[in-house]
């Protein structure tokens, strides 16, 4: 064994380092790049006040701190579908670039979760919690809630326009920032429509299949898929019949992946999906599962049933006892085959999509694979 | 007399359009290219679906219902003084550039007042207000406050993203593009960094010079007046030597804005200002003018000065005769001659800066102007 600290002597003898494949690692590298770019911006938050580092210290905390990195993963695999070559000399340029899309996450996360007033996110305290513990600790003035919902503001202000900013700063050519800019403009305003329709639909009371759709059409499917897939082929320069077929494949897999969401918020594990089950129902969201059961209930004149539904749907204090009567409700009343079935639908017509596109391998594989594990998975 | 409707009629004498000097009109013609932008991502936005539609139309109503456009005015002369022709083929698109900071200062506004917990601006209900107050009438479910938060954070972040959008859009040649994405991106971060400062500082209740004059620097004076000049600077390619000079002349001039707005918080006539005397007190705002007469009182153990002075910040139900009292004390002290002699200053060094540098004509009259307009305004 080398004694340690070897490698720190200059032409002492070391392994060769293996080349990584550039397609591995993907969230690994992702976050890399993430890092590289949060550390130069709290640098310079610092140098603005030291108390403003370590405000932007804690955003980059909660952006390197977990997450899936399932957006710069599609957008990946969109450009390496469309030609993009990974050992080309704008690679590392096109990761930064998609890594960006994760800024754009970091913002709608902080304000859901202040929005939501959600306590907790990956385990630990959101954003606004946070900051409202510290102020409590410290015993400054006025309502540490105030404090803590000021801070996730700007803070998701600032994760904002950092993302637009590492877009721009990630150095891709200049033809391919401007194709890049078509789906980046969409994909944020389609976010905040598909959230603001969430919160309306919430305060309406709106319980239509259409409104569900429309919400998982927007907030999930455009924002999560769709989108980032056309990013890569964006930047590839794909041509636009590669561009329908990513954006459709992308529009059904990002639906099919929410209904899958959708179904685990119910019926997961909370062993494997690590949020108690059926805080879904707690927080009374609108989902097709839901508007399905609702709408076959008031066919059937199945009056027990709707009005375990009802009572259930935004009931904070409602116990396991009651989720498993939901759970037996949804199932009897066929809403959950229905929601299996529009996954199996979704994920055959998305897979059709992308099978009579000339997607470049292994792209074409990794996005089948990705399509199914996005609407198999347990958590 | 011209028959009324006659200019509609195909080949009918009318009299030759007299061309505006692109100089003048410039927050018409700031408006006009806000309202053109607005209405085309509202018709995307309605696109979406129709509610988002509206949502997005009352934010259109609010960027185009109000506000001086100090800043595009600013980046305009930035621009004018380093060379920009208003009548060349590129004024158009800088024309569209510079608009875009009133999005910004949008998104700036609509959270801004959500933090503060602000009923109204400019006579009108603030954004968050205005969807509550939907949302009560429409006896929707769930609280309104929570509903009319979420519309504003929301509205807010649609703001920002559009910011950068419409930059990007504005038809920038490529290199002048590159070179304003260094102010856009330095000008994001420091308000959002003054902002939490400003948060931060209410919170501590650090009543330090040093940290009214850190948020004075950030808040306003880099983002109202400093960026903007080295955005406008920026497009028009100035040399190191102009973006230099426009900096410290903004910094200072930003500065003695901020200062004149402190006086005019405390001092102001309500008739002119449009908000209530005092109101800068009943908020707490640790302004340089408070810090000031704090440190004096400290310093001459004014026991009875400090202590009017403490029990009126802050306190939400402050009097007109409190309010009279409090103006006595800063007087006396001698703070607000140190703030009038401290505006002074600053903009006796700006209009030094500037007359040093190679500013054409009239962008250095003009910003000579304006210099003065900002620190000697009555509103």
């Amino acid at each position: 064994m080398a004694p340690t600290g070897s490698a720190h002597v200059a032409g002492a003898a070391r392994p060769p380092e293996i080349p990584r494949d550039p397609d591995d690692d993907l969230p690994v590298r992702v976050e890399e790049a993430l890092q590289a770019y949060l550390e130069r911006r709290r640098a310079g938050a610092a140098e603005i006040d030291p108390a403003f580092g370590e405000a932007t210290g804690a955003l980059a905390a909660f952006v390197l701190g977990g997450g899936k990195r399932i957006r710069p993963t599609f957008a990946w695999w969109g450009w390496r579908g469309a030609g993009g070559d990974p050992a080309g000399e704008t690679a590392p340029a096109v990761l930064r670039a998609i890594s960006a899309l994760e800024l754009i996450q970091a913002c709608a996360l902080v304000h859901d979760d202040l929005m939501d007033a959600s306590a907790t996110r990956r385990g630990r305290p959101t954003v606004h919690v946070e900051f409202a513990e510290q102020h409590a600790a410290a015993g400054w003035n006025g309502p540490p809630a105030r404090f803590g919902a000021a801070a996730a503001i700007l803070l998701g202000d600032l994760a904002l326009a950092w993302a637009d900013d590492m877009l721009r700063a990630a150095g891709l050519p200049a033809a391919a920032a401007v194709r890049a800019a078509v789906p980046w403009e969409a994909m944020r305003t389609e976010v905040l429509g598909g959230q603001y329709l969430d919160v309306l639909v919430q305060a309406t009371g709106d319980a239509s299949t259409r409104a569900a759709l429309q919400i998982d059409r927007y907030k999930t499917a455009a924002y999560t898929v769709e989108r980032p897939l056309h990013l890569g082929a964006a930047i590839a320069d794909a041509s636009p019949a590669l561009v329908a077929a990513y954006r459709r494949f992308g529009a059904d897999i990002g639906v099919a992946f929410q209904l899958r969401d959708d179904l685990l918020g119910v019926f997961g594990d909370p062993e494997v999906t690590g949020k108690p089950a059926g805080d879904d129902l707690r927080e009374g969201k609108r989902t097709l599962l839901v508007a399905l059961a609702l709408a076959r209930a008031a066919e059937r004149g199945a009056s027990a049933a709707l009005q375990t539904l009802t009572a259930a749907l935004g009931d904070h204090d409602l116990d396991a006892g009651a989720v498993d009567r939901v759970r037996d409700v949804l199932v009897e009343l066929g809403a959950v085959q229905a929601v299996e079935q529009r996954i199996a639908a979704l994920t055959g017509s998305a897979l059709d999509a992308l099978s009579t596109a000339d997607v470049a391998e292994p792209a074409a594989s990794r996005l089948a694979e990705l399509a199914v594990t996005a609407t198999r998975r347990r958590s």
